[in-house]
């Protein structure tokens, strides 16, 4: 047993799930062996705790690190940092510094707060967003975080109906209280936004992503802003997810509509635990009404990394970069698989490139497909998360070991793979409302 | 204008309130001139951006660095792991380790979870204990965070009525559903909190911090015990504050109670975030019955950090040490004053040291003092949170400065005091349920 899957069991003794994060459960990965534990990263490249090497090509840290993993540049500022000191009575400079360029990025947002995870300042922006508004309720559509706010709508009406709307999303523990506080909407389902906001004055924020998998149809964004307008409901754009993988900053400025609050996480300090909202002043003037304080916010590290980071991913123009790498992926794949005679549907965010194969059970699909590729060499499955370090020659690496991979999944059929997996498929995580 | 005032100025058009702590705002601690950041630090030295060195002889981080700052094995443990790599899709084992000795310490205690803020993690203490008792409602006493659930206990039944129970605390745009879900108590009121529970049923968890100033009256703690156990109710201790000021580990641990589970933060990793909330099997396995996950709590400074400061605590013997640098603070401070003819009254927990003057304007005091003190070098006020860098040489300088501000209080009185502050005085804080 390798020392990974060894420390996962114990943890799993040590910490309910095994990981702070529900992506990072060796069982969401493959039901045995994942290695589970790194000891060093550089580049695209991870090292586990027996020293065996792995090229990442899955998740990259869940989305993380579009600079690759221990980018020389943003770590130098974080030794910087600790050189001279990572927190004091004083405030640290650079959490202006940061919020100016934040500012800067977005010309239509005025202000800056920081979070050091992403469900916190998801929370934070309805905080300000229902103090601007005085309304409690919440139209959304998307994921958005572990928080009261957001798994309310999951509270059926009673026990049995609970988490029937998100599943694997649990809301034990939410005080029924918040029921129908969190309404849903789809993406791209302008009518139903609007027939929620008409018939519930109380909803006084729209909370949602930009785009996940499908692409905004013509006129979706801009229609939403228009409602919000209409309704003097706050506008907030998750970008966790989607921020810096198209521009530098939110994906709103590709496509041109202009939100009112916007929040950002993962990837702004590449690998560092660094959140934001950023927003337009008068309504987040809203957050001195309020009461938003927290000690580690404090910290020098995160806004240190996301300046440095914001640098390199200038310097490297890494959210084009990774956005064409997508698209070259998925075009790949779909030739890929097509050479084994499978047909794919694709994921349409490229720099978060995912896939599924046609007339097979997903599950048993990534199971087959992560043991693989495993056993090759990579971290991966049914899902690319570019980063600059994915270089073409690792690149050709890849779809040399995947390719056959496909024929594989071509001959064994759901049937036979099902049966070269003696200890069955990887647990599902969670539904997304898209 | 220094570089700090300068600085701060243009902070509070980017950031609502200027900073992400409230206790770090500069004009809770000088109408004008405080030097609001730092550059870098050192024990307990601070280099303010113009270079200017000061002795922080108060807050030590609001209260994160009993080690002192820029401890030399935190930093070289934390340097360690950017060499090695912050985060991966893989998890970092250091996580593991920690709560192995999280729980160590805590022998009564099974598993943990972590955060990277205080209030995030009484969140999450929050949500397992309502998900492992199956009610909603909590009752408290002391300070917790900035979260919904906690601030709901500030909301009246009308607008009007908002913020009257803990002043400062705002609840504006926590939902109004959730009023009368948090149900306050006092501390050393063991009756109160009977009532509280004998009334309403759907109290299921009792949230309190062990010792704020006053230490509890006999029998107390064990009162609140035997009351949680009688109603089923889960007991947590908040320790972010208390904890490792006086054991190795949580204050409970001296006075003999044990909680259900008991959050833990500031100093745990002096200086960097890492948060954690450690409970017995059978409540924390109520979280995996709920959604509790968040990318940036599985990155690795945090519990590498963690890690390293709970050794040196262990071998410098650091909680006893700044417990009895506290004890003879609070001695000298009322020799010191008496001196001057005055008298103090003393917060009572030694290692977080404060004093008011009696018959003194309170704010006024703070106000001069804090003046006269960075006027003299020190970043102080009527406080002194403890670590091992308060050598007997600095002590014994800041007492030699302090005298002498005793006798000007003395002789100026409020009137004279007022006269010598032309930017008039600090804004207060908030207020705390004790």
């Amino acid at each position: 047993m390798s020392k990974g899957s060894e420390l996962w069991g114990h943890a799993k003794q040590r910490i309910p799930g095994g990981s702070m994060l529900l992506s990072k459960r060796a069982e969401l990965m493959l039901p045995a062996g994942w290695p589970a534990y790194f000891d060093r990263t550089e580049g695209c490249r991870v090292w586990d705790l027996d020293g065996v090497e792995y090229l990442d090509f899955g998740f990259m840290g869940i989305g993380t690190n579009i600079l690759g993993y221990s980018h020389p540049k943003v770590d130098e500022a974080v030794r910087r940092t600790i050189d001279k000191g990572n927190l004091s009575t004083l405030n640290a400079p650079e959490e202006v510094w940061l919020a100016d360029r934040l500012v800067e990025l977005h010309p239509w947002a005025d202000m800056v707060r920081y979070a050091r995870s992403g469900g916190e300042v998801c929370a934070i922006a309805v905080r300000i967003a229902r103090a601007a508004s005085g309304r409690s309720k919440v139209a959304f559509c998307g994921y958005h975080g572990w928080h009261d706010w957001y798994l309310a709508a999951n509270l059926g009406t009673d026990d049995s109906l609970d988490g029937h709307l998100l599943p694997g999303l649990e809301p034990r523990g939410v005080p029924r209280e918040l029921a129908g506080t969190s309404i849903p909407f789809r993406f791209n389902d302008l009518d139903g936004l609007r027939t929620i906001l008409a018939n519930d004055p109380d909803v006084g924020v729209i909370f949602m992503e930009v785009q996940r998998s499908t692409p905004p149809a013509p006129g979706f964004l801009e229609g939403v802003r228009e409602l919000a307008t209409q309704h003097d409901a706050v506008l907030i754009f998750d970008e966790c997810t989607s921020g810096f993988r198209r521009t530098l900053g939110g994906l709103h400025l590709h496509y041109g509509v202009e939100p009112d609050l916007a929040t950002f996480g993962k990837t702004l300090g590449n690998g560092y635990a660094i959140t934001a909202v950023v927003g337009r002043e008068e309504v987040m003037q809203a957050a001195q009404s309020t009461f938003i304080s927290s000690t580690f916010w404090t910290e020098r590290i995160g806004p240190t990394a996301a300046l440095a980071a914001l640098d390199a991913m200038a310097e490297e123009d890494a959210p084009a970069r990774v956005h064409a790498l997508g698209e070259a992926v998925l075009e790949r794949w779909q030739e890929s698989a097509g050479g084994a005679g499978l047909t794919l549907s694709l994921g349409e965010l490229p720099a978060l490139a995912t896939y599924t194969v046609d007339g097979h059970d997903p599950l048993l699909v990534k199971t087959y497909l992560t043991s693989r590729l495993l056993e090759e060499g990579f971290l991966g499955g049914p899902v690319l998360y570019a980063s600059i370090a994915h270089t073409p020659d690792l690149l050709d690496r890849y779809f040399d070991a995947l390719s056959p991979i496909f024929g594989e999944i071509a001959d064994l059929g759901d049937e036979g793979m099902r049966a070269a997996l003696p200890d069955g498929t990887a647990q599902s995580g969670f539904a997304r409302l898209t």
